[in-house]
């Protein structure tokens, strides 16, 4: 288990660290910044490469809206919950610190947003609770219906990193300009303690949509997704 | 069936939220926006990372062109098509409604083309009827084609996502300028549905290239794809 | 053989259409326009994804060079090379001309360079011939070197259309501002007839350094790729 | 031997010369340059297409803090270590003349800062020496931990060019604006010998900061990644 764990602490350290890391260090970098679409990817090669590296080792996790689409679908057992929750939050706090370090170390440097996730005056985008309920709980849904799919005994085995980093990919590419895309509590969670105030009192939200979401994933897809 | 029904469903929603669904929200999107080449890499990738999920459901079609194509060419039964081409246009219309319910989430919200296909006026770049429809039967000719050569016998199982994901990428990165991109009816049908008037009208173009271009790709397949 | 032709002609048309294509219609559509990265992608996903599709038919060359190179190399034989140049040159000029069917279907309609190639003052950033010769020769030296080696024994199979591909979209992510990117004597034929002056005159490069550069490759696989 | 150092001297001359190319020729190439998202896609995909080619004859490094960090975890004999490095820088060494050679042909040439690693006021974004140490160390010790998961015999084989090269492209999404991304000594070597002055006596720190966290990620993989 201590395997495990470290596993998905270091993955979602490095989702958050090199997804939120690059909004904030490298999205609006002047006249070649990588812009939303340089953040879709960041945030989806995360996904994909430690997918690689730590798959084997503790399923890959690194968000508790997996653990528990994954649990509610038969896939993950229920004791091992707690325990790889509080690591993928651990793992994400952390990379927010680490992150925090290397983004002040320049002279003019302003938290801003920190690429934290908000609704209401706090969507980049200006978009409602409503349509951030919407969003969140719509792609987190197809989130775990595809890590579902691309994991099942069906697909050749060695493909699920492409699908599921590629599928984080998307979901960032639509919803960005509605939330900042959490899709994953842990990291709406490390940003949020960063910037305190509203980030915090909006959270309850990037911990409820998307754990509604993969839930309903994990059901739907023991009646359309598994044979009989 | 009703598994089947429910993947081509949940694929072609998919299809039309993340594709369109990045084009009304994300493309746009001030000084970062992703451009027609984000909008480009989402409809790519809603078809790679589906297919990888219920590819081995329903084949993966999320679009009647390839439905009709993959039966010109032999691979898909007649008697499944009307069931096949219902479910998906009602995927499309269903992300088509919800995709309104967000964008419609904010206080400066305008209609406007809610990624439409169209041509001459109505075209993103001004392109006449005849550059639309030439434009949109090669499109859907080389689509189906890559369909039939990827997922042939002669290729080592698991890469045909890759490459038909991708092909759609390469398709929009060509041809958004010019009709929206197509190449699917159903993705037309779900959008004109919201935006009606001109929308409506132009529909029948969006309907008759793709599956004029498909089916010709099903009957040039046969001659210079497979093994004598 | 009618087979293999026929194979090499679909894919250079599509390697022309499609990256060609992409450069015309959206490179520089306004504000939102995919650039020389949607370019680079595009040109590069036509051959990723055609060799998945009639790889196993023809062995997916799409460009003289290519062709050569394996000839060089020892992989393909000599007696085959003219036919697939052939075929290859057709393709390319086909594709040219459809294209220039749909681009001049928009009222205000300007040739311009049409995406061929050219040094000096019709080089993209104003690179001098040299710097044009050398670019070409090394890119296909290395464009070559890969396919060798993606594509021999060592590697596990399936994986060479990424390979491949993804090497011609990091080709195009160096070289557009230099030459506009041959590394292909049948793409930059196809776009130089419909130029004509200029392109004409200048083609000679086109030809002359990929094949050298293709032939290079063939060499020096031959001593440090090959198993004794 | 001869193949091997020939193998790593070609593939870190194309990381060096496509990377570094990438941004020298294109990255602000006006209103259609690639942007950092552009140059962040060459540096990953010059890795992910030579693995492809040669990762079969020397394991692919390209790189003497990915030589060191595979030595540490006792994955490469430290007997080869300082030829393999030898070839590598010399492969960025040529491969920097050879783009000074191509950049240098046109008439407005500036050498500027020829895409060199630099920190304080020579970070691109001006970030501090600290900054610049901390994201080198974390993105270095990231980089091997993933190159040691995804070569790890739990991995289907054929994946780990892709895991690798794309893991490259994340690292320069997020840490161009701050150091240039180096990541790798050899890279930084070659252009520093053409840029000089500053470029040189920075260059302590990206031999120091890559090799220490190639070197700590060794360490961790055989505690968390090794089965027991």
């Amino acid at each position: 288990m201590f395997k495990k764990l470290s596993a998905e602490f270091l993955g979602t350290f490095w989702l958050v660290f090199g997804g939120c890391g690059s909004a904030v260090l490298a999205a609006a970098f002047p006249a070649v910044g990588i812009g939303l679409l340089g953040v879709s990817f960041a945030f989806g090669l995360t996904v994909l490469t430690m997918a690689y590296a730590v798959g084997g080792i503790s399923g890959g996790h690194f968000n508790p809206a997996v653990s528990v689409g994954l649990t509610v679908a038969g896939k993950f057992p229920a004791s091992s919950l707690v325990g790889y929750i509080i690591a993928q939050v651990l793992g994400a706090i952390v990379a927010a610190a680490v992150l925090y370090v290397i983004a002040s170390g320049k002279a003019d440097f302003q938290l801003g947003g920190f690429a934290a996730n908000g609704y209401g005056e706090h969507s980049p985008g200006g978009y409602s609770l409503t349509a951030a309920l919407v969003i969140e709980v719509v792609m987190t849904f197809f989130f775990l219906f595809i890590i579902l799919g691309a994991t099942h005994g069906r697909v050749p085995s060695g493909f699920a990193p492409i699908a599921i980093g590629l599928a984080l990919t998307l979901i960032h590419l639509v919803s960005i300009p509605v939330t900042n895309t959490s899709v994953n509590p842990a990291r709406s969670t490390g940003q949020a303690l960063f910037v305190g105030d509203w980030a915090l009192s909006q959270l309850w939200l990037f911990w409820l949509a998307p754990i509604v979401g993969a839930a309903i994933a994990g059901i739907v897809w023991k009646i359309v997704g598994e044979d009989d």
